[in-house]
């Protein structure tokens, strides 16, 4: 069975971002398990589970915070696994202060950070990291690339007859 | 025999990230083939690139490029593969524009991105990535995060005896 | 018969200023044709249709995108003919993500940046470069000119009115 | 005979840029004439030249300038030729000054923005704009476009030799 | 009788910040005149205000734009009085744009620039300008700054009986 | 005899922008004292300074100060003379900080905010308000004005003959 | 008895921020004063205040100020007290003015800047503050440091049960 | 015998920024201890160091870091004491990425942000924290403002002789 997918998220306000998150790695077929766990309220908790993430059968982190996002950062410490990082809106500078604390890891202890409340495209990232080794996803994936071409391309014929 | 990585540098100005890239690589002991190709000055040749890619035995990509930041997206367009961008200082407000350009990809088509010039972070997010189905390159990561840690608590020991 | 327009929209979200392109277009007298296509979603259709461009009949091409804007200039990476780039708010700090991603390109590949959702202007900009050898445009642009300083000129006088 | 393109600096600290326009003009093989003039020193000096400008067989302007760069908004003002704005570094904030205010110009009067420094993007620009009534150029654009590809793909392949 | 206060908004939409400074200026009881003119959509009618306004009995001229708000740089080529900019937000950034195309002046054309939409502060400014030779409003500018000290004095006063 | 011009540094490390000052102040005649005086180090005699200026001849206050650049407020806090705010580069992003602290004053305190490191033009500035009342001050500034669209132009014509 | 903490506001529109610092001092069980005071309309009363903050019985100061903020720099400057700064948004780009004009003071003069419209937070800091000498404010804290954390597991618990 | 201050790097390269603080403590007359340790390379380590601060005697942590600037924050996670967070530059945005990572911290876990490379500053702060419970160190911090601004005043005299 295919490795799972931890969603973590730093505050129970994140959890519009995680339901992206969920609903994508559903899509796709992936199984995962959601968590609010915080670098700062619950350090110990957060510790304890990226140093235990790998034996208990997850391949990706997925964390999601805002502000002083350190909540990657503090997974990505304690685990060789990858952690894929969603910085959130709502603290200063539409954002800018967690997409910076997010994505300016030290070297030695990557985050592999996505845009600003991209939470499909963590689930996304996530998939094409285990899609190498579950053939079933690579398949999956390459489908849902072509259908989301297609429907642009429909949609662009649809305008052609609107604005012809 | 492993998955490859390709090193992909936008223009040759990139080189000392590559080659961060590159020597980080060589540590770890995963292959990778280094290439200058440009998503507004060769957009063919970097399509071609990418859609061939996973055939021909890559596993992940690493982008490295400056200012309008558009080579890791270009790639990723064209592949299911995990796209890793290393935005570059050297455009304007010092490299924001690269790091924006990298990091902020429409929702279906993520890049994972790294801190600015982070090179080395960018070969150690590849090699978590290959982990998850080489044991080999696992057990390399492990021991290299604890060589890490034990690395800085042997220079804290060393200043204790300068401060004390 | 003149040369016309290619209006872009990466995405159907950039409608409003597009449909704002090609009013301003209708009122000077200029051919146009809309489409979306995203230089990450569908990239294939993006560079075919900047390589015809200008045998399908094009003089000027306007890519309308937001975020990590590449349409621009994955078209421009395509074509010889002037593409204008109208970068799109909605990602972060207030559109300067698009406006970056648009506006710094690598030298040889050239994309004339407008405002953030000027889409009026890239309207203008792409007359008054139609207008070089189109007496007709140019006749036109001259008289809107003209109209907007006496539209400006009459406010004021009726201003004086309730001030005084 | 051609159009010819007008290369106006508003100090002559923007001299570098605009050796690079120069130079990259001269390569296409376009006409121009260089000045230095001040949308805020010599007001009515760049008012009169953009006024006359397209009487006087100029086709395009460029505009460099930096800090709260006007010059090409200035001179956009008085003329229905197309401008190409060219903001430079030297202010606050890594040019985003002059950039800001170079581009982000109102409805009516549009400014054709390239990037920081970016002079000899502002010349092919130009000769984008030309080539549409200028076979000649049309086909000289051509050509380097491929020779720059080129010279990219010939870098690859010797890279190729160094890092196998 | 005193100099008067020239009010300049760029366009009808910054009315809102052109009644504050009305509004302060006839609470001081300073005489003003207001006017919509555009540095890029009115130059000939901008420059012409400018040259004139000395002649005409204007001490200062406040000039309220947005975007790429050259308005006040523009008067203030044309002028020795005085010129107040007041930096509208609406652009991008929050303001950042106005703020700093207003600010950045070159060398030998300063513009006095207050805050943000700081009509109010931009009228005081003016008036500070003309009392230095108007015993009349320095005056009445010394009442009003007691006044409000003591204003926040009476607010702080009822608080304490709320929090205590 | 004219008033004076108080030139304030928050510093010693803010003298070259207060020689500008100086400098420019001397060649147009005007007399003036210049002083280093901290809103955070001195305190009282800043506040001294401020609610003495008038009563000592000064007609404007010029502050020079950086990082979270409090100078020019807390001086304008204390008199109703205007007071002009140089902010200065060295804190933190090109010294967005000490512009924005200079500038964003609240309802009620002005202060004339001039270009970062903007020493001349903060003179200059000073010099227009004096010239209201000071025909000679003010027939200086209209020569000076002169005097720089000549060095331009003479500029200009010299480079008609190298790139001709 | 303890020190006490003053809550200082530098305009009646940063009472929502006061309030939740006022809210979680009295939780924590410290007793404080609030007051509206401003750095720039009533310089001479923050003075006073400041200067016999500490013989009044406080022993920290939480300075709430927005835009220029030089409330807390203010009250800074004229005591030996540690001072809290909590800058403001509604200024000019989401707060930065605000977090910018707090945080980037002087050698000499520091201030305890929290993040923007952090009033909890600098309640919770002097309280941190003010524990080093009171044991039962000390077991307060550490209490409600573990109930936050309980908190956030009892959600992390009950999410298990909705997305199981 | 008073509390201790703990002065903890987050890599060797902020030295320079430590030595300030150990500098400045010295001449306060306040004991410390200096680590470097890293809220990501060697995080179980920071974790320990915080949660026996107290009961090792130390009352105030200084955390100095930069890029995504976690320390300050990791270190206030596990501990009640007062965190002063020292952002450094060498990231991008000339440090405001360090800066955004310190200072924005969530409801609960307050870090007391100084200036980028505030390390005096820190210092300082931590005395004026311990002389609320140590009449020593508050006698010498009021001695040392005193000194500063006599300083300052001794400079401004001496700059009198040189300016008349």
């Amino acid at each position: 069975m295919g490795l799972k997918v931890a969603v973590i998220m730093g505050s129970e306000s994140d959890m519009p971002i995680a339901q992206q998150v969920m609903e994508e790695l559903k899509k796709i077929g992936i199984l995962y398990e959601t968590h609010i766990m915080s670098a700062h309220r619950t350090p110990a908790r957060a510790t304890e589970f990226a140093k235990t993430a790998k034996s208990n059968g997850f391949g990706v982190i997925i964390a999601i915070a805002g502000m002083a996002a350190h909540l990657a950062g503090a997974l990505a410490a304690n685990t060789t696994l990858p952690v894929i990082g969603v910085p959130c809106k709502g603290g200063v500078m539409d954002g800018l202060d967690a997409l910076l604390s997010t994505v300016q890891m030290p070297s030695g202890i990557p985050v592999a950070t996505v845009a600003l409340g991209g939470g499909a495209n963590a689930a996304i990232l996530a998939a094409q990291i285990l899609a190498l080794s579950d053939y079933h996803v690579a398949a999956t994936l390459e489908q849902r690339k072509q259908d989301m071409a297609d429907a642009i391309e429909a949609r662009d014929a649809a305008i052609q007859k609107t604005f012809r």
